[in-house]
């Protein structure tokens, strides 16, 4: 069986790979009293007074909402709020088993900027932190920049922090095999949606100096009229010697680094040469 | 140790009763290919082509969300969001427990009706029905119709359809004991908030001619003049001989049945007698 044959076989059999559990079994009425009413109005009335006390008596101290509108999930492109689901089931699951976090995903019925914010933040009080996935660029720089301004819990864009933390972390260890320092290394990110912008920023925070970032139409230079906030940004980052060249072939004239984060397939053997 | 006391020292142990958890031990790396990329795109792909198959793969054909605005939990009253999650997490795992459903708490930042409807329109994709918890009269009302009416998912109101389904049973076998129909018997509900206006309806339902309806301001009848429309329909039940009474000791002359869902305390008694 193939590996898709597979995943449609388990995911029919297990009816969703997530499931809310009690922690307590409830086998008798003293602990329904407890875990119920009348004993949870004490609670209620502790964090009535003080909410900091959600986080000691509540999941918000360890729970995580996985969010996605379903507009850039996989290599899949716009799918939806429900063909999103099995994704973000799965991205739950991982929080749970190796970070041993409890996560639920939330997929968005909208794909509009201010309806997505205001959602979030609606249902911000049951988590501890907001884990954004698959939304799309460049709509996913403002959900992230707002609810980070916004809300009093922790936010991060996975496609964003995650796959750049991922990036940055094996470019420190190639680097150090190859004997080059950063600002020495000539380093080409193809691909400028969430994932290839926040890599090139992580490289430029730890102190890249040649960055070439590349999108569809090109080298993205400040000589471009097509460019939005962000890709101005990353244009200004670009030495003078190399803006005199405009498609990804171009840049990988003397490069030392590639990171493809766009489609795939782009990267030809001629081009490595 | 008083109630009280053992709820608040097992919530501290437990930090939150609910949790997350995986189905499937993801042990491998074959298992973490099915469950998450590259295999779950398969599932993803079949879903955005058939959206019913969204209730065979993932959670959304066995999860419940548990949604409040902290407007009207337990008898605390408008405690607010955080306050009501150890609640809506109860009930959560109640939902578990007793019925093998999966549920999440959703507790709200918003009491806007309006806003409240967009906000569970949003997160819908991923539930297979909503329950609706401690939502304040009269906005309950609304935000209940407008869901059921806007959502392909089944949506009810807890403090309604809940407690008027309980009553509703007892009331059928308390009569059935008495030997009385239920045109005959003159049943007083005293409450008009969610779960008295929906008592009310359920044994007008049922066949109950006699009701009599009280709230803080006496008997409903359609003489007064600060009726909301739900407290106009069930003025409009009320029989033409007793509509010449105003109290709640009124009321009660004469009644086979008091049905108490106000605050406590009310009854007295004097009036049983």
């Amino acid at each position: 069986m193939s590996i898709d044959q597979i995943s449609l076989k388990l995911h029919k059999k297990l009816k969703g790979k997530l499931e809310t559990r009690s922690k307590i079994k409830i086998s008798n009425k003293k602990i329904l009293s407890a875990v119920y009413t009348p004993g949870v109005a004490a609670v209620s009335k502790a964090i009535a007074v003080d909410s900091k006390l959600a986080k000691l008596y509540t999941i918000k101290g360890n729970t995580i909402a996985v969010i996605s509108d379903g507009s850039a999930v996989l290599g899949l492109g716009n799918i939806g709020p429900l063909a999103a689901l099995p994704v973000m089931e799965g991205k739950a699951a991982l929080f749970k088993e190796f970070a041993n976090l409890d996560a639920f995903p939330i997929c968005l019925e909208t794909q509009d900027t201010e309806e997505i914010i205001k959602t979030v933040k609606n249902i911000s009080p049951v988590f501890g932190g907001i884990n954004l996935e698959d939304i799309s660029a460049p709509r996913c720089f403002e959900i992230e920049k707002r609810l980070m301004a916004e809300l009093d819990i922790p936010v991060m864009h996975d496609d964003q922090r995650g796959t750049a933390t991922v990036v940055l972390a094996a470019l420190i260890n190639a680097l150090k095999i190859k004997k080059l320092k950063f600002n020495q290394a000539r380093i080409v990110v193809n691909g400028a949606g969430a994932a290839g912008t926040a890599v090139a920023k992580a490289i430029y925070a730890y102190g890249g100096t040649q960055i070439i970032v590349c999108d569809s139409h090109g080298v993205i230079h400040s000589e471009r009229t097509d460019l939005t906030p962000e890709k101005k940004m990353m244009a200004g980052w670009l030495k003078p010697e190399i803006k005199n060249i405009n498609t990804l072939e171009d840049a990988l004239v003397g490069a030392d680094i590639f990171v493809g984060v766009s489609k795939a397939n782009l990267l030809t053997p001629i081009m490595i040469k």
